[in-house]
């Protein structure tokens, strides 16, 4: 419970945004994992703000150390931590943050939560640079899951605010396919959509407003029979998971919320043999029945809502003077999150595909045994 | 992991449609709650099919019986165990679904995940009758939340097919005011739309096919503070459970995937003060910010897919000779599982927010010491 | 936490002594293992009372009827529900027992933790009859430990009072070696102290008072490299567990509390090489180091104190009076719990290691694959 | 499982002897918890090294870094990181150590769990240097205790090799009454009994071997009704923490060992009333029945093996080229950690004692709201 995570794997994290640090302990890595930074890097780039004007210009230093659970560049089997520490924390007056709860934020149930204790500069341990370290450990786990299991997680821009991009086929293809889509600062299948979407967030925030989005993750080579039909539904791990990370309001598997327009002779999915194995016609299950993986691809759209910092003035309540007042956030904000939020989600989702596969298989199947 | 749930309560199901019974044990229950079994018994009797031309005319036998845990009518504190057994389980012969996988169905991810070791009758452990004792021991923690912290949970009917109920409003309503829909067999907010989805669901019946929808669900008087921003979000605990229900394949909070097409300025809850509390204008967020409940009605909607049991023929595989195939099921199936869920969706929640709030105050806010 | 148990492995247990039944739910089981019910009504037959002189001559109803998990005898890898119906509860009056608190019993701790709500009948939850159904979970783990990983778990007496049984040699001898235990009655080493001992029993028993003992247990067949630093070192694991027995006060792993006065020099076991592979001179460590087996046998000693309830009158509190009282328990007891404690720690050892194993090997070289 | 400890409480652990730091992640602690680093120094300061010729004259940097989840003094709510930098670690060679398994110490069996990759410089993550970090956590659960609910926990050493100091009385004495064993640098009630003690230490340390002890602990003012009977027995709770610091070999509580030589009817703890409040006349059973407190102080004593680093060449076996061969180690040891040991066992049983209390009665009794 709380920030401790997973059932073979555990993930602890911790910090807030303008404390020392933040950083996350990640126990039960099989040993013998050889540590690849420049992957993890590579997909830390991917979040780190300050890189177009899409997103805030703000720059954090994003360096992860490794403190422990690494020797001579292998995964040792000893609890890793991987710590960021906070630079050029400047002493800002706060003030004004600590009293008037910002709308959309934390603020107020944080308040609430923790009797006011709660470090409120730059949203504290809710910070969404907390999500720094989720991804750290959660490339780790990605980086496992391709070397040692050919699974990849890939994920596109499936929509800014009305603006849809083209729909993913789920059916007949390589494993390794959509893996060019992380290779892009803006990931979309279109790229006229993307354009579309560009605009459209450049002209939110010139109105000192924001946009929302949803994402749509593919994840590909889970055999299947993982996932459990009580309690641990491979969509109860993820959604798990994945609402864990800020600003995330619905998430869908398959067809999702339009398989409740099919009927059901539509919605089944028809087994075939394919290529001597059991494939099937449709994929409106999302490759997850009863819980468990069917063994076609896991694809699931998640609802990222527009971001909550903007520059207009809001209305709110001083909780100090209990009143209303009129806020006004200065800074340098993202006019919009999806695009820094999917390797987030590619991230997390690998440590659920990671403690899934560990739960039935144990370490065997990752670990190296000295030859 | 697995089979049991909770972190302060802990929940262990247990049992297949066709074997001895099916049941629950729920441990941690606060001493000396009372049980009120027509209470129970009247949440149990909405699952309950073969009330209406809209569902299954089989009929279960859904009698709880209380093994252990409660001593004089209240409870010990001791682990309570709930048994349905199975009554009139007909030799029938299972060998065609033993190994024609039915689509839609758990069958073949089963198959995989179990080596072939599993109890296919009826569904075996992945038959929606497990929904019985999950909603008995919901119906419990239902009846603790209301008695004892005034917190009411009540959901409607918010679309069948293509047909949508009228929507809630979110704001300004007493705690109790939906819990009439719970007297409801048909619980919409219009009538008039009510009839039109009664009607698509036979015209579904009729063709031997099948449909899905959707369950809007509203939470009352849970008060600011709960929850926690890693890992256990309010969102995560609620989805994590929701998505144990069979056939839910998708979930969102407040606006959900609407709100990624507003912009910040509105999809922001603005806080007011009203009555002398802390309140907002809107609910766009659902009840929960930052993983943590703010006092508002926390609210979201499920997606329930079509039942995957439909008189048409359908073409699959056949595992043991794996080949392809055609599948007629007959039996008496639902034509469409969403009135019957909803009591379940209920129940799993009041397990979810019951949980919620032991893991921060304890047994002290329910239980009854001596006087 | 409370009635659940294990990592990988589950087990919830529930019951009361006087109520419906006792019983427990085990998740996580490998799928295919058959079960041999003739292994385990032995197993819960060494535990069963009315056997001898030497135990209560109570007769109880141990037979289990398995609900759940199973089918065509093997285990189909959902949860396995085994139930043992209390028969025969006669309506006796407990109202001396409500409030008259027996001392060494549970009565008056679980009377202050359950706010009196508790069921106080025969010990209701608290009742050593609890460890029925903990023994038929352990006597199946104990058979699959047998059978896929050829580990062994064997006792003895190794006191009663102040007469000790001739001591078990660490080093040097086969996996199954000390199985015949298993079907000895009074399982000693020395017959002739086993005579002194049984003897001290009856002495005890006709003077209206009861005896303690320890149990020496050795598991064999552990490899090497099983366990944690922290926290869930081998010793953590299996004491955890053990002290879930009732009656149980001490456990010493190895030489125990005797390698407290030894230097070093011989504490340490010497490593040596032996038939190819790695061994120790001894094993004073009890084949645990750092938390983690070293492929040694795993051997531990176990205090057992005197059975709580006995003839003679006690001094106790009336704790509705809130008055000091005489109380004087009739019916049938145990003079000595040691010999019927035995196969409980045998089958409770064999939980922790099956979960040991499972918990960094997975289900892998447990579960039978179709062929 | 693994490196993550505790129920409501979550306690992380991490780091190595020789790489950058070692540190501790507590999750769940209440907010608005003064921090009073004096005291937690204090604590660290008791299990440092190099402060008299019976501990070794290596000195350790024990200043804890704190990361997070502390602001202006108070605990936040939200995880708090402290760390301890190594510093200063010279680049000796550590080959011998790499293939040569000191006997005593957990090389091999780390070795066998690990595949060879394990960190083996200075024992790695089996070091007892991570007990300072554990002692940093234990020492805020501590203060937490006596600040917020009267609970004091004291130990002293019970013996060294044969000698054996003078016993603590378990009735009648004041909560705080033993608390003054804190300031003693070697703790033991006869002054007498101590400094045989320490000479038998020295003479040991001479001959280039080590001692093991036995240390006695009590815990005052803990409330009866906490505990489970299953699986949580207090017992259970407190030996699997305590069995998590490296060289503990045995636990035993209240009368332990001995109880199993006494008959029922002196074993039993008589109930009395005593200042109107149930008392017991004595506390053979250390303050635990069925696994729940009773009121009375709870009381262990814990085995200490000698220390495995000793001057003395030892045979052992060399793993690389699988033979046996003759090992000294160099570098400074303790001879006796017992007096080392103490406030870290004291520390882990505050640990255990909050998450207790927590589980039960969440944070009510522990956090300040805002006045």
């Amino acid at each position: 419970m709380g920030s401790v995570w997973g059932n073979k794997l555990k993930v602890s994290i911790f910090g807030e945004s303008h404390g020392e640090g933040i950083g996350v302990v990640i126990d039960n890595l099989p040993p013998g994992i050889k540590i690849n930074m420049d992957y993890i890097n590579k997909q830390l780039s991917r979040r780190a703000p300050g890189k177009s004007p899409l997103s805030t210009s703000r720059r954090e230093g994003d360096s992860v150390k490794i403190l422990s659970g690494v020797f001579k560049g292998y995964t040792t089997g000893a609890p890793l931590c991987g710590i960021i520490y906070n630079e050029d924390q400047k002493s800002k007056d706060y003030s004004q943050l600590k009293d008037n709860m910002r709308p959309g934020h934390s603020d107020y149930p944080a308040w609430a939560k923790y009797a006011g204790f709660n470090d409120y500069r730059g949203g504290g341990h809710f910070s969404g640079r907390l999500t720094a370290p989720l991804l750290f450990a959660g490339a780790l786990a990605m980086h496992i899951l391709e070397t040692y299991r050919d699974i990849f997680i890939a994920s596109h821009i499936k929509s800014i605010s009305h603006i849809e991009d083209d729909g993913i086929k789920l059916i007949d293809y390589d494993a390794a396919h959509f893996n060019y889509l992380k290779d892009m600062e803006f990931p979309v299948l279109s790229e006229e959509k993307g354009e579309l979407m560009k605009a459209e967030i450049l002209k939110a925030k010139e109105s000192g407003d924001s946009l929302g989005g949803t994402v749509g993750t593919i994840i590909t080579n889970i055999p299947a029979g993982y996932g459990d039909p009580f309690f641990n539904t491979v969509e109860s791990k993820l959604s798990h998971m994945i609402f864990s990370i800020p600003g995330i309001k619905g998430i869908e598997f398959g067809a999702g919320f339009n398989i409740t327009k099919m009927r059901g002779s539509s919605a089944n999915d028809t087994y075939i043999i394919k290529d001597g194995k059991i494939s099937t016609k449709t994929n409106n299950n999302g490759g997850i029945i009863g819980g468990i993986t069917n063994g076609m691809p896991v694809v699931f759209t998640t609802a990222v809502k527009p971001t909550s910092s903007i520059a207009l003035p809001q209305e709110t309540v001083n909780i100090d003077k209990m009143e209303e007042t009129v806020l006004q956030i200065n800074g340098r904000h993202d006019p919009c999150i999806v695009p820094r939020v999917i390797p987030v989600i590619e991230g997390a989702s690998a440590l659920v595909i990671l403690d899934l596969l560990m739960e039935r298989d144990g370490e065997k199947l990752f670990r190296q045994e000295l030859s």
